[in-house]
């Protein structure tokens, strides 16, 4: 009993480290996991490694690939589970050979139906496998991944720039600009790690806005809203081949439109979704269970009258579970970040 | 002219050490200044000291009362200039003596006309005086002080508790709670380093508010804004004697209303002004040039109707000159602290 409670101390040890390499990863490997790898030998971490861009070696083969191939006994501490299927690389569980390794310890499972399995057939070739060692810490490194795969929909993210007294635009719907120049950029950044960007169809009209991450990494693909299903001339996404969600696919209830939309793009595989506005699009998704990260933009205007960043109507006892993760700024526009639900 | 350029780089060099024992004060020595002091014999430092506690020693006094009476030739580094009057201590000036001080060095001059005139006083006992030496580090550590003393106005903060969308209550005015009970204490110690408090007349028939500093401290004088000269029965804050300035007082305009008020509570003596509330009275000091701060706690709730924070129309071009200070948190709330115009 006793050596069973310390092997468990020393495999959440070993497991901490391996989150350690797998947290050294940046939104380069999306839409894959951030994940990392250390073999241990009596103890001695002897190799580790981490994934590091997306088609690029996974960490498991970064750290098996370092060593001598005649150590024998060792253990593999992975944040998630090695991959069982041939995708941009050969499978991991392929080069986790059981002369070398006697022992898997595996955080968390993965959730994509075609990569998982992986935990079986180490089994299957006699090594020992130990999963769900502090698999809440891989799911929270990998929010966007896991939820796109345990909840069938995009990880959703909204951002809204608004006046200190909660205003996102002049009553005219101007609104360049209400936050400065770096805070801007810092949506463009954000932009280059999101695989689609909804906005409504009077955001177009109003702003006509690019959508992109204006050279910071890849491009998002535009969704459009427009349950009135009006004609678009002119404007500058109709060049990017935006997806437009119309009167024919939309009904009356926001809540509807919403579940629609997130399901249509989990089947094209959109990972996250940002969501840029205008108030009432993203009041529908802060009224809906359907979002998982609020990211506001203050800046140090009072404007008094507007378009409001949220058109619902609640009484203060309303808990939408906002948990704050993060608090940036830029010169004198603040930016908070809330995480939902955890 | 080398040597010139050398002294000065040197009086700096020390001057910011003196700094930075002023800046250990905190606000119990309010409504004193914070100031302190070094002694420097042949390029050492020999003694330190800082003003700690209103009523208790000077930072000279600190920094002197450690010396031995018989070093000769030192200089004295202080961030204001020393006091010349019989105040709650005999007059700094009495200790600097010229057997064991050659040289003042003083980063700013007194505003406070009963405490100044030092540094003649300090010339006239054969001891040379340098001024002006990071003038403006030593007025930043003591806006309060400075601005109560240069603007003949007490130093005005604006706190404004509010959802993320703009409001500061429901429609019916109902606003307990918004933020969480750890923000709200730091409004009471906040209150505690205030000498007067600042309400409209509907702040205090809505929520019959304490106003007090709830332990932390003293409890600033309570002053309540009433154009509308309205009979008060049964609240709270009447038994705690509080200045009314009332319809008699006050006329239409509320620029005026509030020169008349910060001249009153400047002729009282009153250094800091915190003012509370509500969203008019607020916006009429936000519209006036006559803040120094203002503190925006955000809790995370959106109700999308109520009584705004900010009552006036601006368009997004106007410039309130608001530089971030300074951010906290508590728990999920968030407080953003803006100066004015610097």
């Amino acid at each position: 009993m006793k050596n069973n409670i310390r092997l468990k101390e020393q495999d959440e040890y070993f497991m901490n480290i391996a989150l350690q390499e797998a947290a050294k990863a940046n939104h380069a490997v999306f839409p894959n996991p951030k994940v990392g790898a250390i073999v241990v030998v009596d103890n001695n971490i002897i190799s580790s490694g981490y994934h590091k861009c997306y088609g690029e070696e996974h960490a498991e083969a970064n750290a098996i690939n370092k060593l001598n191939s005649s150590i024998t006994n060792a253990t593999l501490y992975v944040t998630l589970e090695p991959c069982s299927h041939l995708g941009k690389r050969n499978p991991c569980t392929d080069i986790i050979n059981s002369k070398m390794f006697s022992r898997v310890v595996i955080a968390a499972n993965d959730p994509n139906p075609k990569a998982s399995g992986g935990a079986e057939i180490l089994r299957n070739n006699n090594i020992e496998v130990v999963e769900n060692v502090c698999t809440e810490k891989s799911k929270k490194l990998n929010r966007r991944f896991f939820t796109f795969f345990e909840k069938k929909r995009p990880y959703v993210i909204l951002k809204i720039a608004t006046t200190l007294d909660g205003f996102i635009a002049e009553p005219s719907g101007h609104s360049k600009w209400i936050t400065n120049e770096k805070s801007r950029q810092s949506v463009h950044k954000l932009r280059s790690t999101c695989d689609a960007i909804l906005v409504g169809r009077r955001t177009i009209e109003t702003d006509d806005p690019s959508l992109t991450s204006h050279g910071y990494g890849k491009d998002p693909r535009i969704i459009i809203f427009d349950s009135k299903n009006k004609n678009y001339k002119k404007y500058k996404v109709l060049d990017k081949n935006p997806i437009i969600f119309s009167g024919m696919d939309l009904n009356n209830n926001p809540q509807e439109n919403i579940i629609h939309v997130l399901s249509e793009l989990y089947s094209k595989s959109y990972q996250t979704l940002l969501v840029e506005g205008g108030g009432e699009t993203i009041s529908s998704f802060l009224d809906s269970d359907f979002f998982d990260e609020l990211h506001i933009y203050y800046a140090p205007k009072m404007i008094g009258n507007g378009k409001p960043l949220y058109t619902g109507y609640n009484t203060l006892a309303k808990d939408y579970k906002l948990h704050l993760h993060k608090i940036d700024h830029f010169d004198n526009d603040i930016k908070i970040t809330f995480h939902k639900g955890i």
